[in-house]
């Protein structure tokens, strides 16, 4: 894709300063700028990168007065941080917008398909599978026997949904995914044998799920990811959990059976949750933090393994760091003591 | 698949009330009947929606006493617990009963086959690789050359199993994880050059693997997981590890090159276990807990990072999240001694 | 492959002693050895194994003086170690000497390829990619549009490349791992709308990548893992981190957003690091721990979640361990100070 300053000023409805006719290819940093690409400039901290770039194209507030001469075209807009956003935004748009059913695919006949599906080569699509218009399925994705995904998904290469899944509209699911594996429960009780899983994952529309993550199905029932959550990379979900509504897992995260976890929860990298467990609304967890009982309360900031509140798990770790130097104002006091009491 | 009361009822051996032609396509829990779905009560907290569940049969102990009109059909039997788990059972058992050889599949010509067996589209058979009867092979599945697969084991959509890898019997490896990947070695006295790694992977029967976990082959010799082990989700174990009978790991454990782990060890989530050590049998490990040191005594239970009695760890926890208070009875102590001085 | 004692001690410049007919096909440890395997002795402490190896030959060092009869053909060379690892290598370039484009594979027309390439089944070549000489491309294998694969280098079935990557010469990346999938980034500004991710990710020469790690595009500019990075499975890094030179990553480490690492750093499994921070170069930081602030000083070794100077932590520790007695002096203390004042 090869756009002209002229193309792009109209497409933002900018003013341009300089060669119209320069032509670009990609976006870059307006430090890292080189020769056929596009920057822009909004935050005063970088305004020295104006005079020296190397992008030949600079988006930047009408407002802005330069204080010397630049080389790059400049398209001028009401805010350059937004127009820039916006273009990343169709690029990106340009760059997924793949189409078509590859004849080295495999679609079962008893699937039922939308219209502007993209399915790519060595993709395959189980019986009685239902999927939405404008579906992205990417090359190795694997979708189960009656399972259902929502307009406008899309599926990244290597993908693998097992049966009865259910996914919403516009997710996004990154490579390596796996949706529906059994949950682990065997029982104890029965020579550890296997206990079916026999429920599914149903995840609800505007879903985004990292790579390689691990989403089991329910024991019995559903495992639901609500509306809006945004999972990171190499998270594991275990069976019948429920998300609530917007929350996010930061990387590594890591949920035990049965956990019902609210909305507008943010939990940090590496965070461990226990079975069984109820966490409120707009919980934060920090990072490598373990939760071991119910959060009830809605708001709070727990930290630790096993997790407390983190202002006074931070108080209690400060100490932790001078246990040293504790230890030694005990020892003197009981020097003393010993003294006083001769 | 559809049956009718009738049907279910003579296949558990058990008593019809109510409409014997009512028809069930699915299991559901009780709470969650709805028309078509089978359910079953047995935990006595349950009793209730008996009486207003949506499901259209209920299975319930032949004891159980009625104090008020059902709308379900009703199955007695002596156990409704044991006749749901068999209805489970048979439900996975149809449900997962796949068969044939796909055309858009590849197996290596040199490859010995068994009876029976499923390999799903765009899976792949290496040279010399020894498949036994009943093996289901799901699609995009990677089998390297010179391995072997038992009889009546599912390796599901993407599992990737290299080179020289021995899989017993009834396993189950869910998608996306990896058999027999490099160890993690190199020489830091050679320019830290990769150590070749040309041991393999031995997977004893019985063995259930999660979903996108990493087991690497050994060095020389085998990196060995023994009969009955039970695996979670995206669970790493390194080089030469040997993982004893009916050990169970949570999501996100990590063992380290050529540790040795005993029989019956029940591991929670995201614990870390040092290279070289050796874990006695029945170890139980906490969730996040890091092991340092070879455990020898059987039996024991282990928390914290680095870990030691689990018991000890909690006593100590628990002067942990009090150590402000413990500081200010010091600074107290301090001041009175002073004082008494004077 | 079969070969005779003769042939190897050619190959390995060695001197026979007992049969030069036998014949071996695999390497084993000598304690594990086998009637067709060949084994070596270097390390003293396994010096009684030659004397009752099953091993049908094994290399010794020149200077080893038997002091009673063995079995096994030897082969006599300057240094049975460095000896055997040649062997090791040779084996394993053998083993993976895979060539040839399959039919079952689809490369884009504009994809412009090196020689000696093997593309695998059901692998995946995008457009204008650009693969070197030699490259492997094992089944199941993705590789986007824009991609470049420098010469030499193996990626492992399953392996998803992203589109726009670029990946240097004599790489390594193992199955399952997922190279360029968004950075995971929303806009809490504009109702948590995804912040498009249009950078890519570069790999330099001679990187080892284990199995199924995580490894984020930049949203503008590069994710970068500068020459030598080794990493071990199931890593995570996220949009817009550098990994200096030689750095070493085991199993389950974690790197957020913009996170810059040094050379010649070693980090144990399931380490933890917060973004927009840097770590100098030859850090060391211990398994589990977490990393909250900037590391400037070289060569410091970390520990604790949060962490800090290893040293200090383990003291701290200690005191942790003891925390119960430390209280009961605390207690003494206090009692006594009564009974002096009264």
């Amino acid at each position: 894709m090869q756009f002209t300053a002229t193309q792009i000023a109209e497409l933002l409805n900018g003013l341009i300063e300089g060669d119209a006719n320069v032509t670009v290819s990609k976006l870059s940093k307006i430090e890292e700028g080189c020769p056929g690409s596009i920057s822009f400039l909004s935050n005063p901290l970088y305004t020295q990168y104006i005079y020296n770039t190397k992008a030949s194209v600079v988006i930047i507030n009408k407002a802005f007065v330069l204080t010397a001469p630049v080389a790059a075209t400049l398209i001028r807009v009401e805010s350059a941080e937004n127009a820039f956003a916006k273009l990343l935004e169709m690029y990106n748009k340009v760059k997924l917008d793949k189409k078509g059913m590859s004849k080295m695919s495999f679609i079962a006949e008893s699937a039922r398909l939308g219209s502007d599906i993209y399915a790519g080569e060595f993709s395959y699509v189980g019986e009685n599978a239902i999927i939405g218009n404008g579906v992205k399925i990417y090359p190795q994705v694997y979708i189960g026997d009656n399972t259902v995904v929502g307009d406008n998904t899309t599926l990244f290469s290597g993908v693998k949904i097992y049966s009865e899944t259910v996914i919403g509209k516009n997710c996004i699911i990154h490579s390596g995914t796996v949706i529906g594996s059994d949950g682990f429960r065997f029982n104890p009780e029965n020579d550890n044998k296997k206990v079916p899983q026999i429920g599914n994952v149903v995840i609800e529309d505007d879903v985004e799920i990292g790579a390689n993550c691990a989403i089991d199905r329910a024991t019995l029932g559903s495992t639901i990811l609500r509306k809006g959550v945004k999972f990171d990379n190499l998270i594991h979900i275990a069976h019948n959990v429920e998300v609530g509504e917007n929350t996010y897992f930061a990387a590594h995260g890591v949920v035990a059976g049965s956990t019902k976890i609210g909305k507008n929860c943010m939990f940090s990298g590496q965070v461990g949750i226990v079975g069984h467990l109820n966490i409120a609304d707009n919980t934060t967890i920090t990072a490598q933090s373990g939760i071991s009982k119910s959060i009830n309360k809605i708001g709070e900031v727990y930290m630790g393994s096993p997790a407390f509140d983190a202002n006074k798990y931070r108080k209690a770790y400060i100490h932790f760091r001078n246990l040293n130097s504790l230890v030694e104002r005990i020892d003197k006091i009981e020097k003393q003591q010993v003294q006083t009491k001769l």
